[in-house]
């Protein structure tokens, strides 16, 4: 990453940062063969019909290659965060139907999936390996916490806490739900169950997961996420060409056969971006 | 509703239309008790917390009679997208656990839960009535779609129609989470099987829900929300009040035991303001 | 004014103040003979090629009766300001070719021209009754000032403190122009006279107006403005109707001989807004 | 300059363009003797009390430098505008007093001073050297003139077209205000004389500078701005140090005497970045 602006001395100046990544990694000849054809799932076909024009070339601006900057970026607002006591931590919650249970934060980081359960990440490499042999991929499900946000971050209609989370993980190539806190389960859930009873000593529960009314409570916030799975994979699909005519596709590359296993530390970065936007306005409002 | 600008001889000037929606049906008195006490599962104690003030007349700016303007701007958003060919629908698809399809559209404004799904009608009164007795609530799901968008709608990166529609919907008060497509089923799906294949007549599948890469495909549009259960219900909670003493709670007043039997009109009206925007921006940029 | 929501028992509950100003004093027939005419110097003929509608009655949404809504909302702005010990004041710098100065901000309130020059006011009474009889108008300049700021409002390039405060200026109907400091009497200056030479004792001078880099220096900052004259005039003027046939316009109704007289709590009150903008931008980023 | 983005084969892709200039002609060791002190008319001063910390090589980020980037911004902006027959030309009107008019626009880019006026060349020369002898600096005043935008440009209230251009203007280092069409001189004009009055073949006058209650009339727009002398001269002028001890500053460097020298393709580059802003948006509004 260089640093173009903003940075003096070892030091934020205040004024904007701006943070070049160079892909010094592609291969534009992996793509050539595809120059012509719409790979299914991918957004060649919305961008050849909204601009008239696209860059085959991995996608374009569409390719998850762009999220790189996304980390970089949520890499200064964690930095920030962290001083202020604001802890913003994901691991994958689900991969396929292998589900995985938040043990040990400390294991998040020493294997590839971002995984808590020690226990299921030798299915989580079979399946891969799996995958990888079938040609095929799947989605995955991440989970989000935030701990020592304050109460008081959001705002009431507008730009709800919940509705900038909400908006910050579908900006997420990939992701096709989220939930804050129970999230879909609520659907199926009693008020008198759902509601969190407050005592002198807190909240009793926490299914709102962190946010009422579109502004924090001072817990943890829960946010979970839905990525589909990979669509470049090799098994063919039919598909067409620029002309309309029918065309078989078949995606080579390094392609991981889940995209959600890269996906923890780009939530994380969104979702950090997200609450220090928040908690700057909360100073400028609350003071 | 009162028209105060924007409206001359029954056409529309181009400028901004106000609506104003007096509430002649309150009853600042259902709320006298609570003055000093917290709602569990309302925004009292944020709001408390942000503003160091709150109206606790039913939630001040929290409540959700704040969206029947969003209906009425959602009208209006509504009929423009009518003359375009567009149609913004939705229909209860889960209240508790009972699961209600799509089986006819016409069905849906005929009764009091926005049901498409006539067999199931008789279940969904009778669970109702059950929680009034045991002064209960419980959650409910609410599909959406939008037919006759074409490609084009949204972009790479920064304001997506997905998240544009995502941030839509997790400003209406109570929703708890939203999926796009496939939504969270697409953790357990395959690549080979999730990725909507394309042939000279068009796409095999939907599961992409109608975007792809944050932009319409021309494909209808599938967007569903889980609404958690009514937190006003009267069976008592433990609180706290203004003093952080331990209280009890319990809600009189007029509620619905299922706050989702009222969100189907304020989805559509929030889906169709997202996409009338996203068209007037599409116009301006690809002409 | 009625104010609709976002005050509670006397006190501001942080979310959105709404105010509403209903017209009581309008005569539409007043405008029934301009129906079909486009009103030299007014925004009637832009509406009408923007829009293909426009409301005739004074000019829709393009009236200066908009600008009442403003000041209510300054007003709000000016309090909380008053606070923080910062003042925003404005007065009549000249009409036509007579010129005002700042001699007495006691005089400002006490005469219709707000003007703080006391010897100037039997001239400013005569040219206005001579523009009444003549049925004719004149421009005005207004100054404004505000103390109290400290260093440090604004920012380096987008919205430079001195760019937001021009935008606002340049918002008010019939402006056409605003300077900072010094203004255009810059044009013919020498840099070695502009620049504000600095002393451990403050500034020596105060030709920037308070604002250097697009950010408050902490000085009394200056700005000025211009207004143009009245198009409403009962003089007779060429132009043309909907069909773009010729056709004499000749104003009647209430319409004062300056506009610029009505201008300064205008001015005041947008000035004001912009800088509580600001100073909570400030508090947010700068603590 | 190089292009990060938003071009692919020759052409743009409509995603982000991001162009990046590199200052390979930085010289550090010029600003090294000012580290501690502050330039009396720079942004030393304010942006040390707004962030505590500066950049104190050139200004960091109230260098005049980052206004190269806004020239290639403009440039694929003007590029477009003119494929619609748009033209945003700008030329030198005021350096101290003299006084240059628009006599041939030929001139324009065949003299350093942008000045469409033979004859004032020389003496704009005569008064360069002067000061450079002197080691002082004067301001100047940038008119531009946009010819081919059609009527409807612009909105009635927030965005006005003349509010986002004066916003843009201000925008700019240096600029102490800005007119439009008449500007300042309306002070002192009659109403009979400012309106412009309309016939079957258009407006007789052009007052207004194209724009009436905030939206385009077709007309050619008018835009003039003032620019304040620079700052960074040879002559010697009392100071501050970071310390608050008092500092004599004396700046060397490459400095012109006069930034409204190169003030001319900036405002022209602004200024079509908002023409085209609202090009766009009027596409989006008016179809």
């Amino acid at each position: 990453v260089k640093i173009l602006s903003g940075v003096f001395a070892g030091k934020t100046t205040g004024t904007p940062i701006a943070l070049l990544i160079e892909n010094h990694d592609q291969r534009a000849a992996d793509y050539a063969h595809l120059q012509n054809k719409f790979r299914p799932g991918h957004a060649d076909y919305t961008y050849q019909h909204k601009y008239g024009i696209r860059d085959y070339r991995g996608g374009g601006r569409a390719s998850a290659r762009e999220t790189a900057i996304r980390v970089a970026a949520g890499a200064v607002a964690k930095q920030y965060l962290a001083s202020l006591g604001i802890q913003v931590r994901g691991y994958l919650a689900q991969m396929g139907d292998i589900q995985c249970e938040l043990r040990d934060w400390t294991l998040v980081d020493t294997n590839p999936f971002f995984c808590a359960h020690a226990e299921k990440i030798p299915q989580l490499e079979q399946l891969i390996q799996q995958l990888q042999r079938e040609g095929d991929s799947i989605g995955a499900r991440i989970n989000l916490l935030v701990e020592g946000v304050g109460a008081g971050l959001g705002e009431p209609v507008f730009d709800r806490l919940d509705a900038d989370i909400a908006h910050a993980m579908l900006s997420i190539n990939a992701t096709k739900g989220v939930e804050i806190g129970q999230g879909f389960a609520a659907v199926n859930q009693r008020g008198s169950a759902h509601r969190d009873a407050l005592t002198p000593n807190g909240f009793t529960t926490n299914h709102a997961g962190g946010i009422l009314g579109g502004i924090s409570s001072g817990q943890t916030i829960h946010v979970s996420i839905a990525l589909k799975p990979t669509s470049s994979i090799r098994l063919p699909v039919q598909s067409i060409d620029n002309h309309q005519q029918a065309a078989q596709v078949v995606v080579q590359g390094r392609h991981d056969p889940c995209v959600g296993l890269r996906a923890t530390p780009i939530a994380e970065a969104m979702l950090a971006i997200v609450l220090l936007d928040h908690l700057l306005r909360f100073r400028g409002q609350c003071g």
